[in-house]
């Protein structure tokens, strides 16, 4: 453990920004709030956006696609060396969970803003992650803590020790893909033989690993925050259950309706974990939730696109602590000081059809956002912005915080009716839709009330 | 006192909003968000704002002159009846403080959303307003309760009891007009005839009272809720010294540097003060304060354009109240309740040229405003959006909120670096001086501050 360093002599004091869109802007803002000079990097699709020259300078390093420019490990080091930036933050997405990358900005002798690369390798691999979390306390679903034996019958007594249904998983998958679900014996041979095929190809490993499958469990997640100095915080959890395609659509936090004290036993665990595997700087332990009892899925060891509903409820900006984690600086804030307060959402507003979910790029003919007490607006679009096809379709999170749910979905239905983007289809619609469901209204949902939602509305 | 009505049998269901800009865009939200229904109205000259389309209706009830328009009480009621709008909430200027249109509407069956017509009567009269402080223990400056005596030799006498320099004010003032400072005895005499005279002339009355003249004072004010079950809380404090001819420009939420102590102590009596004069509602009592000490100067009995500050810090939705309060409901805090948290500044952007101040309207070709993490934007222009000449020149509020005053500082630097409102000349570049002044950002300003600041910028 490092001595605490002064403020005054900082470990980096230029932040290369290896993102684009919305969360560059984010985390451009908190870099300059703390005094710190900024670099954005671009692909040539957007170099023209408007939202680019918020920093102090911008480097394009590359062709709009991703793999040429906000993927390319060598260029973006490059601009950061050409710049003289000590720090990169990679943002979510892209660079953020490469550990390799982690570890290429360490080597150039510049701060990577995220966790010690062996943290992101051991979470990035499902059976090493379920092995520490096991030894950490933190709950998982049942099944061994070890990739499957390769003889069928083995395999079906380990199936059976469990009890049907079971899921069998790629053990370097992730985002649904590479996992099959088993109801019995008879289906067991061709699921393992078919993802194990599936995971050698898409994974370039064949390992897989089967937990206990649950049917209608909701996908709560804790946040978590560490520094240097084995401080480790949770800032409380949220409910992210509102999922198409494992793509999460809509946020909140607090969980409806969960016990405080078994969330507050799975939070200290959670801590307990990541000063157990010497994480740092912010992170998410991610959970399936059924009849109340935390299975772990998996950590994400980066800042989250739903990061704002913790910021909402907690009053801590966790871009801020994770700038300072970096500088070698303690965390603000103790357990004892994390007090959330009120309900917080936020709408993904994608730029896509809102029932058929095409994608819409075009230019923006006109935007405009709401404001007033309880909303907040992180988005890098503005009218005449052109979104580009290349890159994913988040243009803004419209984040709203009231002092009770009921309170926080009415201001969410005004402030959606008062959102307004021309020129693109956008999934304003779709959300306008589900903040007058009644049983969403109410917390009943799942992991597959969406989908199924969706499925009985084209009926 | 009435009982306590349910929440399932308002008094009203739709409200009128009597007023224009961002305070009707902010009170129609709140509205809206109570679920209940809105009318805007507006002159003819805000007939093609986009931001009239928010409510349900709106209502045009007269020319651009906003006496033919907002200040038109007749027209307002007449929209009110047109639509069965069961309240009218003024907002703040305007009607909003005239004690005439709320008993009008009371006697044509509405609700006037704010306080009983002799509250406002009471505390627009500086001299009734005084006595109703004095005998609810609110420390006001030293001086007679009561109007000027007419012979000198009387009047000379109670300055010499007051001690020089004395302040000579017109009872129905107000605004920083009708008053004169009186540095010795030999100006007396002249000082209260000229300003006789002005109040004879622009008030309609002749009476003058006389106070201690305080030489380098901050502005600071209490907020207030009240309701009718006889509870009263205020909600801290804020400090409002950046004034140019009386007209505040930056506010902030709590005033810097005074012991909680004394706030709490003034605190409590302008709440027991509300109480004793059957105070309902919303509600700001303003002092000034020198070495330690307070002195009230008036009682705004209405909203204030700098509200959100303090919805910042105490994270209470201030208009909601009001729209309690006025549905017969309690507050739904009790004074136990109220926690302030952090700091928050208000930067009111004018359309004006930033430093002759002269009034800026036209069309916005381009308006950007920032968001993230505590930062609040409470304005109804956008792009295409056109300033008339025939209103005040508030276009919008940009607000922060941060743990520390450091931190808003710095969060305001950012927020006004990444606000853009192009077509107009806009108070922004005065703004952004502002707050890299070290005196101003270490909260040694005074209400003279900005005056001499703007005097000697331009040497």
């Amino acid at each position: 453990m490092s001595p605490v360093p002064s403020e005054s002599a900082p470990r980096f004091e230029k932040v290369l920004i290896a993102n684009r869109g919305e969360i560059a802007l984010r985390v451009q803002r908190a870099t300059r709030e703390m005094g710190l000079r900024t670099v954005m990097i671009c692909s040539e699709a957007d170099r023209d956006a408007p939202y680019r020259q918020a920093g102090d300078e911008f480097v394009c390093i590359g062709p709009a696609s991703p793999r040429q420019s906000y993927l390319n490990q060598a260029a973006v080091l490059l601009a950061a060396r050409a710049t003289g930036a000590g720090a990169i933050h990679p943002g979510y997405g892209f660079l953020s969970e490469n550990a390799a990358f982690a570890e290429a900005v360490e080597r150039a002798g510049l701060i990577f803003i995220g966790p010690p690369a062996s943290a992101i390798r051991t979470m990035g691999d499902k059976i090493a992650a379920k092995r520490a979390m096991i030894e950490a306390g933190v709950p998982c679903v049942p099944g061994p803590d070890a990739a499957l034996p390769e003889d069928l019958a083995s395999i079906a007594a380990i199936a059976e020790g469990i009890g049907y249904p079971v899921i069998i998983k790629a053990a370097g998958g992730g985002g649904g893909r590479g996992m099959r679900v088993v109801h019995d014996p008879s289906a067991l041979g061709d699921a393992v033989s078919v993802t194990r095929e599936e995971a050698r190809r898409a994974f370039g490993r064949p390992d897989l690993y089967i937990e206990k499958f649950l049917a209608h469990p909701r996908h709560i997640e804790f946040q978590v925050l560490c520094d240097e100095h084995d401080n480790a915080v949770w800032l409380g959890h949220r409910d992210c259950s509102m999922q198409r395609r494992h793509q999460k659509v809509v946020e909140e936090a607090p969980a409806p309706a969960i016990p405080a004290d078994i969330v507050a036993a799975v939070g200290e665990r959670c801590a307990n974990a990541c000063r157990k595997i010497g994480y740092r700087g912010a992170g998410t332990f991610e959970f399936l939730y059924e009849d109340g009892a935390f299975y772990f899925i998996e950590m994400n060891t980066r800042l989250q696109v739903e990061h704002p509903v913790t910021e909402m409820t907690s009053g801590i900006d966790i871009v801020r602590e994770q700038l300072r984690v970096a500088q070698g600086l303690p965390l603000t804030i103790s357990q004892a000081d994390v007090r959330t307060y009120g309900h917080s959402f936020e709408c993904r507003i994608n730029a896509e059809d809102p029932f058929t979910f095409a994608a819409s790029p075009g230019t923006i003919t006109a935007a405009q956002f709401p404001g007033g007490p309880g909303v907040r607006v992180d988005t890098h679009v503005t009218t005449g912005y052109r979104v580009s096809p290349h890159y994913d379709s988040l243009i803004a999170k419209l984040i709203v915080h009231a002092p009770t749910r009921e309170e926080a979905i009415r201001r969410m239905r005004v402030a959606l009716a008062d959102t307004a983007i021309d020129g693109i289809a956008t999934n304003l619609p779709l959300h306008r839709e589900l903040f007058a469901e009644p049983a969403f209204c109410a917390g009943q949902t799942d992991i597959h009330y969406l989908e199924t939602w969706l499925g009985e509305r084209k009926k």
